[in-house]
C-alpha cells in the first residue's frame, strides 16, 4: 500500500518541475492541489487551461500510482477536458480524481477540478493511460 | 418541478422510437433503464456501442428536462464515450446521469452506465448540449 | 492487401446486423455509406445521433481491417463525437475515415461524416481501438 | 481580412505570456509554431502534454480570429486530445489547425501537432469554443 507521503516524495523526484501537491491518495482515487500565482494566470485574471489540464493529468497519475504502485511506465493517451466555469485567480485549484477502470493495458479515470472554497466544478476531465509494461523498481 | 411520471409521458410522446425508460429524475440528475434483447446485441453476446451511447444521450436529455423544464430545444453538440467493460447481454443497461453545469447556452453532464446487478461501470459518457432558445409550450 | 470486396464480405459475415456498406478501403483509410430510412430518423426529420456514431465506429473498424488485416480482435475504447450540423433525412450518410496511428496496442482514427451531396461535415468523430492480441484465422 | 502579421501582433498584445508564433492564417485554418526548450520538457526528454494542448488551444484561437475577426470573446469549452507519439525534445512543435464549423454560438476545429521534420502527428486535438457575444473593438 503506497502512502500519501511516499507518493509525494516519488512525484517530487520523478517530476521535479511539477507544482502539483499530493493531499491524499487511496481507495481508487487521489486529491491534489496546485497553488495559483502569476505564472498560472491569463488575461482576465483566471487560471489558464493548460494549468487545469496539467493538474488533472498529474492527479490521475498519482491515483494510478496509488492503485498499482509507484511507476513511471504509464503514458497518457487521451485527455478530454470540459471547461465549466472561470476559476478564480486567487484560489488554489483542487483536483478530485477517481479511477473508473484499472485494466491490464488501459487505465481510465475522471477528475473534477475546483477553486478552493467553491463546490461548483470549474472543469471536468477524463483521461486514459496506457500501461507500458515495465514496473518501477 | 417536473415529476418522473410527467417526464416519462413527455419522452414517450416526443421520442416514440426510444426504448429508454425513466426511473427517476431530479436533483440535477436522472436514472434511466434500457431493456436488452436481440436488437441490442452484437457478435459475442454483448451490447452494441450505439445502444450504450443512445442510452446516455437520452438519459442526459431527461436530466436536462428535469432541471430546466420539458423542452425539445436542446441539441447534443458533443458526446465522449469511454468503453470500460463488456456489458452482459442478459441484463438491462442502467444509466446514472448527473449534470455538471447548467449554463445559459450550454449544459454539460456525465453518465455512468451499468449492467444491472454489477456495480462496475461498463461505460462512462460526457455530453454537451446547446440550448436553442425556445421553450416547449 | 485486403480488397474492398473482401472487406465487404467479411463485414457482412461478422456483423450481419450492420447496414454500413464499404465503398473503398486502403491507404490508411476507408469510405463507408449508410442508407437513411424511417428507422434512422428522429423527430424533426434528421438522422439520430446513435446512427451517426455507429457509422463512424464501423467505418474506423473497416479502415483498421484494411490496415492490419481482417480481424475481430479490436475493441472500441473511446469514441468522441462532435455534432456539427443537422443531417438531411433524405440523403445517405457518408463516412470518410482516416487512421492517425496504428500502434502495437492502440489504433486511433478520425471520421468526417457527410450527408451525400453536401460537403460540409455533419459530424466529426475520433475513435480509439485496443488490439486484443488475437488475429482472425 | 485579417493578415498573419495583424494576428501575430494581436496575439502578442492580448496574450503576452504565450510562446506560440503564428506562421500563417486564413482559409478556415492556421499554422502555428512553438519553440521547445528546457521549460517544455519532462523526464525522458519529450515535450510535456500541457505544452502540446496549449499550442493546439492557441492555434485554434488564431484560426478563429482569422475567420471571424480579432476577438477576445471566445472561450474554450471542450478540448479533446489524443497523444499519438512521443514528440522529440529537440524539434519545434508545429500545429496545423482547421475549423470544422463556425456557428453563431459554437466554433469547432481540429489540430494535428507535429515535431518539425517528421510528418507523423504526435497528437491530435479537437476543440470547441463558445462565442461570448462581444466583438473586440
Amino acid at each position: 500500500m503506497t502512502t500519501t507521503r511516499e507518493l509525494a516524495a516519488f512525484l517530487a523526484q520523478e517530476f521535479p518541475q511539477t507544482k502539483v501537491m499530493v493531499e491524499s491518495v487511496g481507495g481508487g482515487g487521489a486529491r491534489v492541489r496546485h497553488a495559483i500565482g502569476f505564472d498560472e494566470l491569463r488575461p482576465g485574471g483566471t487560471v489558464s487551461g493548460p494549468v487545469l489540464m496539467g493538474v488533472a493529468d498529474v492527479g490521475l497519475y498519482v491515483a494510478i500510482c496509488g492503485a498499482v504502485g509507484l511507476t513511471t511506465d504509464v503514458a497518457t493517451t487521451n485527455l478530454t477536458t470540459n471547461f465549466l466555469r472561470m476559476p478564480s485567480g486567487e484560489a488554489d485549484i483542487i483536483g478530485d480524481c477517481r479511477l473508473l477502470k484499472v485494466g491490464r493495458t488501459l487505465i481510465i479515470g475522471e477528475v473534477s477540478l475546483f477553486s478552493e472554497g467553491d463546490d461548483r466544478p470549474v472543469a471536468h476531465v477524463v483521461g486514459t493511460y496506457a500501461r507500458l509494461g515495465r514496473q518501477h523498481p
